[in-house]
């Protein structure tokens, strides 16, 4: 059993990192800090946990995290983890952090995107993408992990086997996203009130959306050079969810049942990724509350073009269960425990 | 392990036991039947099964599978089960029904409320009404058991303590519930369909459903006389979920406390039954794809009547959850087995 | 063309009264206020007025207002009305307040329900509330209506003709209502947000909604005696839409259609009240959008109950329709200017 | 007022053009055929018509209707206009199509991608496609108008104006379109049930859509040249709506404030398009059962390419709302008639 921490329990990828880890055999919470409901019960905040938990939220400090932990857990807004994981590498402490402070190896990428400086170039430089799929080897044996954003952890399992492969001209990608309304987080906004949400589907934070850089640094590494992609997410009103629906000109001529050899060769062990079978396009419900990415493709011959689709749930493989999958692959335990098994559907 | 079968696979109930099932430890699938997705693999019929069953779905008689399985799942429209659960008991073969064929001690009544001959009234004098919060030790030694509906599974375990204590006037009790969709199954009708159903709610059945005397059944065997009840469902557009809120007269004078304390005695050792904290009001989102069934009640002192709210997952603990947790009993393994954990929420 | 001012525009309320407006043909909106969005257009705020309205929101004075318009529309929270209605009585300009300060003639009710004290309980006792169905006459020649909470107008639109006759024992009487989210506001807050109102429905206010008040207050009148009413709200996950399920005992024996034939005496010349035919229980999807109350009952026999159901738009007949509808009364033009026509059904 | 008869009356867009045309001061609707429902009230049908229509459906030949009618909708499933439409223009009855039947100028493209034969491959020659921003007076002067399809109106009116101006490279374009379930009919199907689509989003139709010739034939008139685009589909969890995503590199550099002035120009005039100001982007729910369409756009500076973004709602300028429009233009009524005003928002 190993002892384990939540800095920011009670925002929806903490709650949904209790959920799961509610359920792991070799995993002891042993604190869940919190601001806002310091003092309550965290079944009390999310009452689905009500016979899951018996665990207070509390106001510690990172220090009295650490004091307890041996991993830890960071679901803080950017800007807020960087020097918690930087004395959490001092004590010897594993870190997996959700949210960006960590994703770029150029910490000035961050700076560029994210409009805050960031404090340690140094160990951003050493932190592991925690993509497991494409960065297994490093993530078991690393001390920092920065756990991918949701949209990119769609686009890059999506396109990875292209681009590693040489299959599309890497000018050309464009990723066109869509997303539940829980990567919004639990803050009060109008913006993600029910009302605003419902029966609506819109763009935003087009040509300039934060996610855009990190799949770039990811593709970039898979391609061998540099690329660009345009990147538009769209908001819709589903609680959990992504899909990816990406584009892209071939490089050279393949027919679908080349490209989908080289999708199956590259996901060879990996248990959360699923080519479908030719015609079967991905549905978001059918990894609701799952840790499994759902791929298809087809070529659209008329323009030479590849269109690739990927859902996973944005909470999940988009969040906390990718986080626990790291967590699994740094101290040895089998890929899948605590994640295996079935999305939610019907 | 023990070999199971499911008769009608591919229904929602049916999808929902492949998807318990397949997390669990003691059990071994051995057959899915299904007349229109005969040949097809179950994870291409639900994909979001993909990974979690190699199984295909097959046109198998009743008989073959009963060659296979030592106990069978029957997931059938209403009149399909009695001849072969009749045959079943006669090899030796345990029984889960998941229809109302047999949850009626007088088949009669069934006979009144379906409109159909039932066809086996001894055997249904002797079938064992599933519900484990109130006949725990009868389903442990059944061979036969009818897995209650999932509109009386929230009325009675929400009215119970109620009526075997004494508390309430037995001829003063609505019962106003609200379901999911998913109840109605998956045959294709245009009340069903999306647009129908999105940005609604109705009532449906009013003052004639046939979940009524199976809630009459229960209540009066619990009050110890003949009980009448007003029921109303209502549709409603979530995909999962029913809630019922129940009103009745006091009685006599009791305040919520003492009420509290009622309930929290009843269901001692109910693992799945929580009674929730004051004012805090069931959502059907709490109990989202768990077994649980999360209870409050308040007293309203201006009325005279007290008011109890109920809600389940209408195909966990509503239809394939407490299928489960009957089979754990009939088999004993543990009551939970398979079926621990928290709801998926948010 | 009359001239009309609107305080507090930018709620959900206030945009309903803007989109309605601006196809009034004899009304000329003068002033929309707000104070969040001040100097901003009242279409960059509600995009979907894009081309109907080039009103900017100001944040001016209830004096302002009143210098410009002749009659104006207070949406504002409960608690703000009292003086800016009794300025503008002074000054002879004609009100429609949508809030709950001048539903209550006996303004010592309002006082202990909603726990603040009044300020003119004289004015209250002249104001009129305005549910044009029951208090036609009184509407048109009042200068203060009372705009009816959405609830009481689902629950006394439903109850009323029952209780005028004396078909119903009035002790008998619940409410077990459904709303849409629009009804909690515009305002931030996380029970309103997306996520937590998805997939789910709970009861709220339990035994103690403020509602209940203005509803007995309305049934009492109806009946000729004291009515108390047991009323429970529950939240669903639509945009807008209240279903009211109302049971009570028959007073004595009648048939369903004698007591439809009730209702289509009592409603004779309502325009906006339609009794549906028998069985065909109301949707709220058949009346979004619209200014339309749809009604059904049913005798249930076994027990000696009435069930009737009522479906409104809350934001239309519920809120600003009715407003309207009570502005056309007042100034003598058809009732139902502006507000006839089917919802917005599929 | 003209007599206007409605052939295929009780699917969603018939239903539709019925809500429209009950508000339409110089239409009397005289014959809505339907097999299904012969006999029945379409106020029973559809119940949000209650008191908007005394009409019955009638089970009448085209004939039959033609004989009552100066004009004539035809909303069938494709390949059942094509006789019934020739026989109108052969008795000098006007006829609005709101299938795919004569969409294609040149007939033979209709055949490829639907699979069957045309019929009248002269008469197709001569129809008039009706998207009045485009073809605004050969509508005017037409007998047979072929109604847009929905994924087709939010595509061509959101790339014409770059289109014509030449300030995209045609060989670039890629079109990602999302799509309310309405658009997929009323009937009862596996996919369009409510547990299907809820939660969920999903492309389908990839590389193969039928709207895609029809977009093609659109934008290479307005190109000058022969254009092919990518084009893909989705299905979301919302009854009315469709957002088009479009993607194209700039043919020269130009700044994003001037192709607001080419948008600006383009659509001067045209009453339903509304280029949204800088950074608000497209809201299906603010177009949500109104005519109009929304429109905004962005230069990806980093990548050269130009994204732009229009929300329709399907039913109405899709569908029956440009039906109407259609109409008004072929009778020399102001075009707006009928349908000016907001959409239905919150």
């Amino acid at each position: 059993m190993i002892k384990v921490g939540i800095i920011g329990a009670t925002g929806y990828t903490g709650a949904e990192l209790v959920r799961i880890l509610s359920r792991h055999p070799q995993v002891e919470l042993v604190a869940l800090t919190s601001r806002s409901y310091a003092g309550e019960e965290m079944a009390g905040v999310y009452p689905a946990l009500t016979g899951s938990t018996d665990l207070n939220c509390e106001d510690l400090t990172p220090e009295e995290v650490m004091d307890r932990a041996e991993v830890i857990f960071i679901a803080l807004p950017h800007g807020h983890a960087v020097p918690v994981a930087t004395r959490a590498r001092e004590r010897g402490i594993k870190v997996i952090d959700l949210g960006a402070d960590w994703r770029f190896r150029d910490a000035g990428t961050y700076e560029e995107w994210y409009k805050v400086p960031h404090g340690n170039h140094k160990l951003a430089a050493r932190a592991v993408y925690g993509l497991p799929e494409i960065h297994r080897e490093a993530i078991r044996s690393a001390g920092l992990v920065a756990n991918p954003g949701c949209f990119p952890t769609s686009a890059i399992l999506g396109l990875a086997p292209l681009l590693q492969g040489g299959y599309i001209d890497p000018e050309t990608i464009i990723i066109d996203s869509k997303t539940g309304v829980s990567g919004a987080g639990r803050g009060a906004k109008v913006t993600s009130l029910f009302v605003e949400c419902n029966e609506n589907i819109n763009p935003y934070g087009v040509a300039g959306h934060r996610h855009t850089p990190e799949i770039e640094q990811e593709l970039s590494a898979l391609a061998g050079r540099a690329v660009t992609v345009t990147f538009t997410p769209h908001l819709l009103p589903i609680s959990r969810g992504i899909l990816s629906t990406m584009y892209a000109s071939l490089a050279r001529p393949a027919t679908e049942a080349e490209l989908r050899q080289v999708y199956r060769e590259f996901y060879a062990g990996a248990a959360f990724v699923h080519l479908l079978p030719p015609g079967q396009w991905p549905h978001t419900r059918w990894v609701y509350g799952s840790n499994n990415c759902h791929i298809n493709l087809a070529v659209d011959s008329r323009t030479g073009r590849v269109v690739v689709a990927s859902a996973i749930d944005n909470l999940t493989k988009g969040a906390s269960g990718q986080a626990v999958q790291n967590l699994n692959l740094m101290f040895g335990f089998p890929e899948t425990m605590a994640l295996a098994g079935p999305g939610l559907c019907p």
